[in-house]
């Protein structure tokens, strides 16, 4: 199927009902200049459909007064969208959190002061409680005791772990049902899809009320149940969708595709920001990570959009402590250079973990594609929950949520702290002392670390089958929880190690006995980025969520150190991240910005048609009937014809769109007299005196395309590639010494470059 | 004059040496595929050069152990380069601050310890001196107690004054005259020719070693002289330099113009990185202010090499703090929701100076370019030295250098601070409080705030004259001091304010007595931001800069709104920021990439030749003899000429430049034997066979673009602009229904579009 590209000009003469140059009787015909679902848009188009729209005020906006607060309000009404973005996604994933907060305790038991309590809430809201105890109080009621009355014996752990796999069956069949039934898109990460979206793909309702609704629901049960899947990603999708849902409040962003996508680059960004509580990170994450066209404008915007979700996230502080982020760090002491090596270490062992998930994944989620197992989505998901729960309930580290499992990992051990992780010999401490010296493990940190030896192993397998299930399921949380649990690991490691040898060369200087040299929750910091690194191949972003969570430049190269690493080694292992890769599967029509297009061939290597193929299908300007334009038509497939001078010079005049050349057609014949199917096609600026007794003629200049795209047949295709990416072209023609001799559209590209890493070219399924 | 695009194609098979597709003949040719001074390179060439360059190195790596080497080393070559750059950009800022900040201090007095102590390390390498007297120790010497021997008395005073008038002369003739010596380019901030080199201008020796060589040790002594500039834009210069030096170590990026501009891009971002200890900043500033083509990989290794310099000059110390950042900020108290108020006052006053100081600036260097003062220079800069230390000295505020002026500015009173500015009447104060309730202003602080008037008057209208004079010269220190001082004194009489009517409506409930409600130094913070924001127009990343000084999330709203409205009102009085007006005043070929272009006249309107001029220039591909050739080179001026099949059908088959062309006919005749003025030239791929007597045939289809870039003349000229812009080119060739019809180079756009905007076509100087 070819070009699909209309014209800048004709929608300059049309769309915006200003017939010019041209025949009165051209008047804009409904329908022309849209597209349909599953097709790409053409930038070029309607970024110059907004420049006329805003010519237009503009120059109203001197006539009348009323006419220049149109044209203010014209140009803020940008910034209230952004506000509104910022304002509907805290809220909602301010929302999120608490629900998913309350939804994950009420697995394990209930509040007595009012069910509405998550657990720790329920306790601050009991006076009796210290501080130490706060996590222990009577009102808080596991399910055992609330049932049979009894916390010990193993019949109430049994009823325990029955009422935890019963809830998390319960919260992920729902979710799945509620997906299924209600909005379909509204499963996985959603990152993929809005990647391509904003690339220029129509996909419609992804990004719908239904979508917004749904998907704002299931996250939260689907993050309750337990499965080993994060909302970070799902956030993206949800802010996107208040993103494109609020455009429809403006006309100027309603009607137009690109000055949408820029207000969904935004919303993305904004997703980023709730999710981590990273407004700058946020706002290079959608720059780097998931935005085609991003100019400067959308930069500011995003930023400020970022910043008011993140205030308004804090001013409804779910995590209950103030604070912005999601995981809070403070590190107190600094790194050492010799340390660079074990961050190395981790990125490596991020970037092949990144690496081997993308592909088990892949080959899993192509599995469900291709076998029975995608007829029984719900099963599937019920069985995965049923795994996670009963696997996931007799180890501490993997029953609490993944998020407060970073959080702990992340720690850095105080004296007062009762995790398992911080049971160090505190013999030697003077308690007055700010600094905690490193000190030999105590039993519990060596339980502590099999069972996350345990967890990390049970992650890495389970996260692969999750991701992709018909639930929405995001990928952030669970890479950094591997990440997290094998950097704290090597850190506890490197900390005894230090400790007992303190007296080898490499610790000589900087580890004597007494000082506080090693950080695990730094390490386990590292593992996060390294892991998270691997599998989506951010890299500045990364490092700057990462940067927002501590607040201080000081551990900035260890965590690049490890980001780099981690990409360079997943990218030789394979190219793709996880969302390209998912794009891929997919067969969604997306052009890589990030990859060089490396292959030495030309235009005319893989212009269509090709050697073999009958000609071109080209209309002429002034030689055709309204039945040969319509038979041809219908004997043809391609979204698009050029028009040429005549067959014999092929001299390129323009290009027209099947859609609007077939519903132009039908309205000419219903409302215009005369037209019958002799009637001679005209895209020509004058129509020539017809003779006497001949129908009148059908004037279709003013839905030609003045201006397409050509290039040579010896232009190189990366320059061709570049082009496409750049303009954001559907479509360019290709001439030979001024004839016009072919046609080369995204989808050939697509297949081309399939090709070349022989890879199946039909897997490109989109326009 | 036209057209300047050397072939993509031509490159690929020329440039490499590694004729393709042509007779062996066609070996290439020294020069070709070179540019000329002040001339514009074509991206589409160079980058498609890179990556034939990049291809053949994949393709060999196969071959052998050696050439795999290789093509790791050429991979990471770029990381070794940033490395570099890093380094040596931190290293030479380090050595800039320490000696600018001695030979400041040098104006006041001298150590006798040793003369090469500035004040403060004088000070501390005495141990005679408590902490609160820090500055006042035995050692340091001012000129009067060393020349005369007493420090009272107004005889001292007037040798003090006098010496520091002295010293200041001294310096900027130095200045001066090494600028003018040596290197003519190290004058002024160098931010606009930057902009303009990255854009794809060629300045031959701008970022040469020279220039770094004087840039760096003139920009130490235009700042020791006192005069109104700062450091921060020339260390961009600098640190670009330090880039493009580097750049000649790897061929890779010493013989590619595009890959050059990548580099000279992260070394913008490092110079911002090392002015401010901001790196995120650094790289926000590169990507929204200075660079034209920013891929991500390069923002990737922007922030390395940022991150890098940041670490080096921290190591280095300049400030004495082990401080990153070269303003460090703390502040305790939350700003309240109705201070937005105030801030956005900070807004506009800013966003009005900005755009009255636009215009005075380009006003007096306009003037300077046309009138006697522009042969001058040295008196020049002289008058404006005495005129500014004469009236500096005096007044404290304006006698220190202005970075601590701003530094004590942005300072929130502790109690023991000895700043006049911190004279607070403390009585009411219990020492061991850790907050500062407000207090009543001291007699101290209202002389302060009278010196701070005069100094703020005495800035405002200094700067003018001293931005654009023939010494380095950055803005944003000036600008900043501007708002700072503004910000200090609203905020100073806010505080008062609030004190001294706490029971008023919009004080009640958040400002009662002894509460801290009200921080100054916030206030000198918002409208530092405010001036910047309105004499550059930085959005994004002035805020994260000023994110980078505080650390804190916290005050990020306050910054945006005063950043937003400065813009906002800035942009409403003159839509330009200083650099892209100093651009335009020289005239140099940049095309503007935030603006929209919004007339709507179609390519037609504006190429060439205009309806009046005789025909287009063209040669055809198989008529000409090289006579003939020449003949059309001596009568034209035009840097390029289309190739056609014949004049009669004018149908395009390629391009040459002139440069090309010239150096080909001439390296024919030298080298070639028989090539006579009667010989036929041939850009067809075959030659037919010639006439028995006739002279051999000289074939030139090696150098001709056989993909030169067309748009029909219908094409709306935003989309031509648009492609301009975004692929980076020369000059793009107009066809009307596959005609060869004229020509649009940049220089035609950008004359164009001046002379839309009302103002002098002929003003655009270069190609």
């Amino acid at each position: 199927v070819w070009g699909n590209c209309p014209s800048s000009n004709a929608s300059m003469e049309e769309v915006n009902g200003v017939p010019k140059l041209m025949d009165l009787l051209d008047e804009p015909v409904p329908g022309v200049g849209t597209y349909e679902d599953f097709n790409t848009i053409d930038w070029v188009r309607e970024k110059s459909k907004d420049r006329d729209r805003h010519r237009e005020i503009t120059s109203k906006s001197k006539e009348s007064t009323w006419a220049l607060v149109n044209s203010v309000c014209d140009a803020f009404s940008g910034w209230l969208l952004m506000l509104l973005i910022g304002l509907m996604s805290g809220a909602l994933a301010g929302g999120i959190d608490i629900s998913a907060h309350w939804m994950t305790d009420l697995k394990e038991g209930v509040c007595l002061n009012g069910f509405w309590f998550n657990h720790e809430h329920c306790c601050w809201t009991s006076n009796e409680t210290t501080f130490q105890e706060r996590d222990k109080c009577p009102q808080w009621k596991s399910w055992a005791e609330l049932i049979i009355g009894t916390t010990e014996g193993p019949f109430a752990y049994i009823m325990n772990y029955l009422m935890y796999v019963c809830w998390a069956l319960l919260f992920s069949f729902l979710a799945v049902t509620l997906v299924r039934a209600f909005a379909p898109y509204a499963c996985g990460s959603g990152i993929p899809e809005i990647k391509t979206i904003l690339s220029g793909f129509i996909i419609r309702g992804y990004l719908g009320k239904w979508t917004l609704v749904i998907k704002t629901i299931t996250l939260v049960l689907a993050v309750s149940s337990g499965l080993s899947l994060g909302k970070e990603g799902p956030l993206v999708h949800v802010a996107c969708c208040c993103g494109n849902i609020l455009c429809h409040l403006f006309t100027k962003y309603r009607k137009n595709e690109a000055k949408r996508r820029e207000v969904l680059s935004a919303a993305a960004a904004v997703g980023v920001s709730v999710a981590f509580g990273a407004p700058i990170g946020g706002v290079l994450f959608s720059l780097e990570e998931v935005s085609y066209y991003f100019p400067l404008k959308t930069l500011w915007r995003s930023f400020f959009a970022a910043l008011v979700a993140a205030f308004t996230l804090r001013s409804i502080n779910p995590f209950g402590n103030s604070r912005l982020v999601l995981f809070y760090v403070e590190f107190h002491t600094p790194w050492h250079l010799l340390e660079l090596v074990p961050f190395i270490l981790l990125g490596i062992f991020g970037g092949i973990w990144g690496a081997f998930f993308i592909r088990a994944n892949i080959a899993w989620c192509r599995r469900r594609k291709t076998t029975w197992l995608g007829h029984y989505p719900v099963l599937e998901v019920l069985v995965v929950t049923a795994v996670t729960a009963v696997v996931a309930f007799p180890n501490s580290y993997t029953r609490t949520s993944t998020s407060e499992l970073i959080s702990e990992l992340f720690n850095d051990c105080g004296l007062l702290d009762s995790s398992k992780l911080c049971n160090y010999d505190n013999a030697n401490v003077t308690k007055s002392s700010n600094e905690l010296p490193d000190r030999p493990a105590g039993n519990d940190v060596y339980t502590a670390m099999w069972q996350l030896s345990l967890a990390l192993v049970f992650k890495m397998l389970i996260t692969v089958v999750t991701f992709g299930m018909k639930v929405p399921s995001g990928l952030f949380i669970p890479s950094m929880a591997v990440g997290a649990i094998a950097g704290r690991l090597l850190g506890i490691g490197m900390e005894q190690l230090a400790y007992y040898h303190h007296d080898w060369v490499i610790f000589r200087g900087w580890c004597s006995p007494g000082a506080d040299c090693i950080t695990p929750g730094l390490y386990a910091m590292v593992g996060a980025a390294a892991c998270l690194g691997g599998v989506t191949r951010m890299t500045v972003s990364l490092v700057v969520i990462m940067f927002e969570l501590t607040g201080g430049l000081e551990y900035i190269v260890p965590l690049m150190a490890a980001a780099m690493t981690s990409k360079w080694v997943a990218d030789a292992i394979g190219r793709e991240g996880i969302y390209e890769a998912h794009i891929r599967l997919n067969g969604y029509p997306f052009l890589e910005a990030k990859e060089e297009f490396s292959h030495k061939t030309l235009a005319m290597d893989v212009m269509r048609p090709r050697r073999s193929d009958p000609p071109l299908s080209v209309l002429t300007q002034d030689g055709m009937t309204v039945e040969d334009v319509e038979t041809m038509i219908t004997d043809t497939t391609y979204s698009g014809f050029p028009v040429v001078v005549s067959h014999e010079s092929q001299r390129l005049v323009g290009f027209v769109l099947r859609r609007d050349l077939t519903i132009s057609i039908d309205n000419a014949r219903q409302r215009q007299d005369g037209i019958v199917s002799t009637s001679r096609v005209f895209f020509t600026e004058y129509t020539p005196p017809q003779p006497p007794n001949s129908p009148p003629p059908l004037k279709l200049r003013g839905i030609m395309d003045l201006s397409p795209f050509t290039v040579t047949d010896h232009t190189a295709m990366d320059i061709v590639v570049d082009i496409f990416r750049k303009l954001g072209l559907r479509q360019c023609l290709i001439t030979h010494n001024g004839r016009l001799l072919g046609i080369i559209t995204k989808k050939d590209i697509l297949k081309h470059v399939a090709q070349i890493a022989n890879r199946d070219p039909d897997s490109i399924l989109f326009n």
